[in-house]
């Protein structure tokens, strides 16, 4: 196996882009990567993308987006686990350069969520859930996201508060991110009081529907010392694992076992304990989400993770920044995007290229990326070099 | 790299299958294929699927498949190019038994296409056109093909008794396979005179709406010596390539060049030439398909594979057996499940288990699956040990 590094980064700015179409989305933001890279061609590529097919009726985007980035004839391949399809996406590019069969290869995500065809956003997204014993009977993820957070609350004494410092954070992150979707911040007060969504989650307890792309570049290690552009960063580890897709079939409400095991996978790949991690992005696509996240990836005891919320700890200058990137509460969620952007995001920092929201020394980062309400994670180590 | 074998191969009896939903059609496959192998556990899992989003309203299947088929927190991944999902599920698989991150790797591939949300089958599968330039604009898959048929009839002098032979062979094989959708042959006349869908395509020059399933177990090819149950077969190059997604955007309208250079990254990881292949499974969506596929495989000169078509040298017993399986013609064509099914009829044929369709001697055998209207392509070689 040979080791991996990231050359190259790029996303759009992330927002309603009404104009936009999921074509020229990722386009944008593959160049962006290639030009950040200093690379005219790919060998290979991979789109994470959750649902194009529902979201503006066009599958096989493979095939389209390689077509439509100027790289003939190249391998281009679709990947998906629902919000989860980005870290797999640059999971699979990492085994195609690991593996030798390409040297440079874009792992990329795209969703155009906005414009959307047949039952709107909220259905599509809630084909991620188990269609026959969830969608079915009615719910939908802010419902999934709601018993999570009520369950949590009932059996560990999580408060609102806790929840909403989640939000507060992410969003002054956020505020410092220039690819943001909503990049402002927000007060405890706003948060705790705004319109409800599924009781106990407000609105600005969820993520935003988003129209918006990522790309990152992959090459072989050594092949990567000889791009001087930037300082070198290597992925050391991934890890993937999927869990029950229907959350009522789980052991545990409110534990996400395969972030557990993902992350255990990522790690012992790249000889690392979750205590070496300068800093993490995980996937907040509702605030009891990361503090479930937390917990399950050992950053604080099962039960803790409402504490940790409003302790400081996990802000920037703090023990373990998390979500500096403004997370999926404030940078935007758009679906298959969202896990390559957090290993832009990780680059970005590990260059020591993160402006405003810079964590200061940081050398080792972990991403997880999840999809559902849990049913699959995948996570990655990125280390300087 | 690790050298990859095939130690198991299953699917169901393929059809309209009202009352059995997706997650049961993959499962029962799946099982046949872990009990063919003799194994109860896997390591991991790829499944190719074009749209159960589209189809029935679910994605994130690499969770639910991987929880449905007993295998908790496994690695669970879909990938996606439209009809050649399937194909791509085994190249994933395939390099993660190469790369040493998994041994016992299932491929697999489903498709529910009959009991349909939305806008219909038809609707749904042409969103593996170009929605914004092809499909807008009203054309599906008849007319994409029916337009590269006029195109070779009137370059090339190919004839409809010659498109018509192709279907005649194929339900020929076809009725030999016990799990074809159609197990039936069809002369001349009945294909010639049938009902007429796009022209010069009439109903028996397209492959059928199929709901079905197919999977194969991989592992390092060390291993697979120890599994006593059949004799060795190996999978020695894997090729994927990708062309424009509007037909209409090609250099030639009747050249399949995705092909062309998915079989050349194959055929050369195999240390092959086309000449060296015993036996070929191609994606016959449409009759002019199988004809242009073997053109540009250089079985034949550009331009005559209408003559191939009907000289008999494609059939079981002829100079180069081509879809014994029946073809998606005949077996059907549930489309993310199509190319799994090769790999299947392939590693019978090696393992000399291929019953009254049986190629005598065949010891390299070749599968081409293909997205859209030729955008996509991958391509395996498959040799007996």
């Amino acid at each position: 196996m040979r080791d991996v590094a990231v050359i190259g980064v790029g996303m759009n700015k992330w927002g309603e882009l009404w104009d936009v179409p999921l074509r020229d989305l990722f386009v944008e933001a593959a160049l962006r990567a290639m030009d950040d890279a200093g690379v005219d061609k790919i060998d290979a590529m991979f789109v994470g993308s959750m649902s194009p097919g529902l979201f503006v009726g066009q599958e096989h985007i493979g095939s389209m987006l390689s077509d439509y980035l100027g790289q003939k004839h190249i391998p281009g391949t679709r990947v998906e686990s629902a919000c989860a399809s980005g870290g797999l996406s640059v999971r699979q590019a990492m085994m195609q350069v690991a593996l030798g069969w390409s040297d440079i290869v874009l792992a990329g995500g795209v969703e155009k969520m906005t414009d959307v065809d047949g039952g709107g956003a909220t259905y599509s997204l809630a084909t991620a859930a188990d269609q026959e014993y969830e969608c079915f009977h009615g719910v939908t993820f802010p419902g999934l996201y709601a018993m999570i957070a009520r369950a949590h609350m009932h059996r560990y004494g999580t408060t609102l508060e806790q929840l909403s410092h989640v939000a507060v954070k992410n969003h002054k992150n956020g505020a410092k991110n220039p690819n943001a979707q909503y990049p402002f911040e927000v007060t405890l007060e706003e948060v705790m009081g705004s319109t409800m969504v599924a009781d106990p989650l407000r609105i600005l307890h969820c993520s935003p529907i988003t129209d918006g792309a990522a790309a990152v570049i992959l090459c072989p290690l050594d092949l990567a010392k000889k791009f001087k552009k930037h300082s070198v960063v290597a992925i050391t580890g991934s890890g993937q694992a999927t869990d029950t897709i229907a959350l009522h079939a789980r052991e545990d409400l409110t534990y996400l076992k395969a972030t557990e095991v993902a992350a255990k996978r990522a790690l012992e790949m790249a000889g690392k304990t979750i205590k070496d991690a300068d800093l993490i992005e995980v996937h907040d696509c509702f605030t009891i989400a990361e503090i479930c996240v937390l917990e399950a990836l050992g950053v604080c005891e099962v039960g803790k993770g409402g504490k940790l919320a409003e302790s400081g700890e996990t802000a920037i200058g703090g023990r373990i920044p998390v979500n500096t990137s403004g997370g999926l509460k404030s940078k935007g969620h758009p679906v298959g995007a969202t896990g390559v952007a957090q290993i832009m995001e990780l680059t970005l920092q590990l260059r020591g290229e993160a402006g405003g929201r810079q964590v200061k020394g940081a050398k080792v980062g972990l991403a997880q990326n999840m999809g559902g309400s849990g049913g699959s994670t995948v996570v990655h180590v990125l280390e300087a070099r």
